[in-house]
């Protein structure tokens, strides 16, 4: 499906001010080369999903534009960190991301670690402006929101039964309980985090809670899939390396066509979601789920 | 100097206080035995002198007590992740910390990285209560303190100069500076954020401030000093590593006898310091100061 011009429009748009947002916060300066690295692995790159989904969910609930871009710069920047760290030798071991060498690669390992905590700490400054442009009550929700989907009961919990799980099988259940951890939690975060920068009710919070989860679910069926159908030139990282680190996942535990089933499904959980969180107008955050699931990389 | 008996009991009881909040808090269900490595990682074990640092700042403004136990946990998991990574092969690959081998020694290393990056998300977690205990301003005020104390301005900051000063000469000033961020930064703000749960003036905020500062750089002429005075196991962790690793520190700069002084000049600093920031009881923030300068591990 191809999203319409003014989406295309929408998205380019929120693409530029994360960007730019970037560029901006992530610090040139940090010494011994740290914030180089810092730039490396998070500017320049990436479909920047998480920050449309945190904009794409405080514009339904007329949130405030400058918590949602700092929300977004924040989420965005675990993703990187948790990138730069599960490229590591001690993890996958891999060497290529967003088409270019991984961040241990070209500053080595240590540096790579110190990278990706220095991104994490910088995620929670981001939230925390001195000044008054987000309300201190929304910059402490925002930080509890991150910190529990980044940490051991979200993406971490997520990372570390994936660690445990390499070589084993798992059922679908364990599976999905994996993943909603690994890269759901964070997904869903986004979500909730563009929520708490407005004023929605209890009907639009769990309606967008729903959503989230189902969207952040139907990404990584969505990335099992393509890790199976595509190239490594077309997804910017190594292709196959689930397979080839003997990993679960939503293929090898349901097989292929029973994965892009599981990928519709939740695709139509998502916008059921949608139809019943009460909000005038919720487009975006509906060609949002479309993208994850007709995506090709 | 040997402290006063009232003063035992105060670290005794802040000490047996942080080791049940850590109890409560680090989790035990953490999935794939991720929880089993952040409690190895950072229970039973370690000085706590930064939440003692936390809880002595706060009680000298009259600070919130649950707040300053939250501040003090969360600085303490920061502390403790930064140990975790530090030691991993890549860097210091160590494999000795409080007298029991390292977190990636008994857990590996993969493991090791998650435990680290799982604490960290965990300290935000610690400072971002549900429930009415810390008032949301608090909680956003505490965040960012923690997070440019950890950050690349902070710890992970003068990490990366240490790293890349193996082997190379520091002047004193830019040794000075290294240590202000690698371990200055985060004492100085556990005095910061024990100040913040209180009401403190500009006075009292700037005399806790230069203290902080004194007492982080105090504390890390000493480890200097020690590394190359004490043995293995007084020290709990490897002895003399410094000097192995070819890095510099105040005793390969300055010498052993100007080392001293310049502990003790801290020292004198930090006493000052207090005597000026007109609050009217600072005495458990004098008597760790007497601490972190006469401690012998």
């Amino acid at each position: 499906m191809t999203p319409p011009p003014v989406f295309d429009d929408w998205m380019r748009q929120t693409l530029d001010q994360v960007e730019r947002a970037l560029e901006h916060w992530v610090p040139c300066d940090a010494p011994a080369g740290l914030g180089d690295g810092m730039r490396y692995g998070v500017l320049d790159g990436g479909k920047r999903l998480r920050p449309m989904l945190v904009r794409a969910a405080s514009e339904a609930v007329q949130g405030l534009p400058e918590a949602a871009l700092r929300a977004g710069v924040a989420v965005e920047l675990i993703h990187a960190y948790s990138l730069v760290h599960d490229d590591m030798p001690c993890m996958d071991n891999d060497v290529l991301r967003r088409g270019k060498p991984t961040v241990h690669v070209r500053y080595g390992e240590a540096s790579a670690m110190l990278v990706g905590d220095a991104m994490q700490a910088l995620a929670f400054e981001v939230l925390t402006p001195d000044g008054p442009e987000v309300p201190q009550a929304l910059q402490a929700r925002l930080c509890g929101l991150l910190a529990r989907a980044a940490g051991h009961a979200g993406m971490a919990g997520g990372q570390a039964i994936d660690l445990a799980a390499i070589g084993r099988r798992l059922d679908e259940s364990a599976l999905r309980d994996m993943h909603r951890r690994k890269t759901g939690a964070l997904l869903q975060a986004s979500v909730m985090m563009g929520a708490a920068t407005g004023s929605a009710d209890a009907q639009a919070l769990a309606g967008l809670s729903t959503y989230g989860a189902a969207l952040g679910l139907a990404f990584q069926v969505v990335d099992d899939i393509l890790d199976v159908t595509q190239g490594s030139d077309k997804l910017g990282k190594t292709a196959g390396k689930d397979v080839h680190q003997n990993k679960p996942t939503y293929v090898s535990v349901l097989g292929l066509q029973a994965a892009r089933d599981e990928a519709r499904r939740l695709h139509e959980a998502a916008l059921l979601a949608l139809d019943g969180c009460g909000l005038p107008d919720t487009t975006h955050l509906r060609q949002l789920a479309d993208l994850v699931v007709d995506r090709e990389h």
